[in-house]
């Protein structure tokens, strides 16, 4: 109780670019989860699913109001205190459901104002990285403020083994780094929210 | 018939990301297809529609086959000599849609590589440019060759009118920037396929 | 008096990447003096000028010091609470001598790191726009925490005139906007001091 | 000759970014020649020095004309046939040093237009992969033509040693890559030139 006084309550929406079942990425915060659980107290992470959005049409929005994916979505967004975006690299930047689901919680009133946010990936060559500067650019409209470090690629296919067949994340020092990213946001959070 | 010879005939496939029914970007495209036809002889333009793709999900190709409207959507892209985009912003970057549309048709193998491309965008403040550079940079690993001159950001926003009620593009300055876009395509794509 | 005590004083460094004397870009921030000066109490702007800088060349460090105009610029870059960058855009990015003075004060220990920024550009096309997200995504390894709300993009040569003939920004609205750009670094700079 | 005949001459002009003696960057371009020298005919690699150049400065523009190390480094750009650039990437972005040398031979009339480019990087992290798109952006401005594969981007300090203590490339696998980037800027050219 007095932990909680003194260290309030965070809670971050997680997102997964990746649709598919066995997606490294969706590991990555599959393993946040975990590590928030068992030893960041004060901040606790919620995986949010975009795969029932539609796509961004505008057409769809009647009287103001959105289809239901969406008004759900939106929620859950405008409840967040922070971000964590698992960010796989598609042909050098975001994929398109992801964006797809930015932008839905983008339409007027923006959900996502105001915020801090973190990003992380996994893949090969540069781990997801050119993903991610384009969603610090996108985050720039959207009024994200992301931490700056530390940074978090995780080379998938380089040694030692980082994901086991299920796509869950069992390198130690991966976890390790993936912990400090959420340290880090959970500071600049607290910072940000002037605690 | 000797002009057909001299001057050989290129089709460019035209995606527009944004999918609501007055889509000024859209507008561009139509207004592409109709200056294409009257006043550039030897090149054709065909609009495809990214609406009926579902959303990126390598769970969906099974035996080496992707859904019904992925694989319509990848022999569209595979039959075309060059791609003209309309590429509006939306939170700084490409549309989710568009991305989508892109990253399925990269899929080993890839539909894109080695051909020729042209981006167009309207909106409003830079025009969509900044979708316009993602787009470019995403180009680098689809091994597509965009023209680099000249380029077009349409400021929807500004006077004199540039689209009526229907999303038609109406001002006459920006139909002439549009066919010279047209042209250096034209003729970058002749260059690269060395005739 | 006691109003300092509540507002507590920002030393803001301002540097420009156009070395030419009539330069727009410099402009704007002898405005932004004028305009801090004139009213936004608690906030000091101090110009800093790069050109004495040599090029970004590691064998100058000799024995853990630099040459000493990098010193001296190293020092106000470590002084200040917050930067402001008149960022032109030469060939689609920041200047080199813009990027030259960043690197140095970049060099261990980094001067930048962990302090608010904001950036204002003017030139043709988007005003510098282009410019400005290079640089934003230099500052995520400079651990620059930049506003996202309100950008200047001033697009110089469209009416109306906004600089006079010596490069002072003589447009109303501009100002204006510059203003707002102004108070937003003193909030937010302000919030990241916990204060 | 007869093979000269058939396969014509092709001047690279190669710049590196940075100007430290032991330079990676360098020793990637000085690999880059003798690989050229020894097997690659019909192409030849020029490397050009950047460090005699002054800061851009209209200013120093007078009645058309630009400072002798300007005008010398404006000829040998304006003389080559392709570039090969050697980007190391200083704070995510390209250096200052070839920032400014790019934008001084671009000033009117433009030295880089129309012509065939390549990108290589060492370093750590992403081997220089930020600095190669953000010079990529750089090009559309230029008017250059960049190959798109393959890339290279060398983790400098990442087993096995790439480069030995004076900077030279002696990796046998890298050196191999180097040889790819060429030989597809070579027939890039070709192609590009209608040959």
């Amino acid at each position: 109780m007095e932990a909680v006084a003194a260290n309030p309550a965070i809670t971050v929406v997680a997102l997964c670019g990746s649709l598919r079942k066995g997606s490294f990425n969706r590991g990555l915060i599959r393993s946040a989860i975990q590590i928030c659980n068992a030893s960041i107290p004060g901040m606790k992470i919620e995986y949010v699913d975009i795969a029932p959005l539609p796509f961004v049409n505008t057409d769809l929005e009647v009287n103001g109001s959105f289809p239901e994916p969406v008004e759900a979505f939106r929620r859950k967004i405008l409840g967040a205190d922070a971000f964590l975006f698992a960010s796989p690299e598609y042909n050098y930047s975001m994929t398109g459901p992801l964006k797809n689901a930015i932008d839905w919680a983008s339409r007027p009133p923006n959900a996502w104002a105001n915020k801090p946010a973190a990003i992380v990936s996994t893949g090969g060559s540069f781990g997801g990285g050119r993903s991610q500067y384009h969603l610090r650019q996108v985050g720039v409209y959207l009024d994200l403020h992301f931490i700056n470090k530390p940074e978090l690629f995780v080379r998938a296919f380089e040694p030692p083994q980082k994901f086991d067949i299920n796509g869950n994340l069992i390198d130690f020092e991966t976890k390790e780094k993936l912990k400090q990213v959420l340290l880090s946001l959970q500071i600049f959070t607290l910072r940000l929210q002037g605690k």
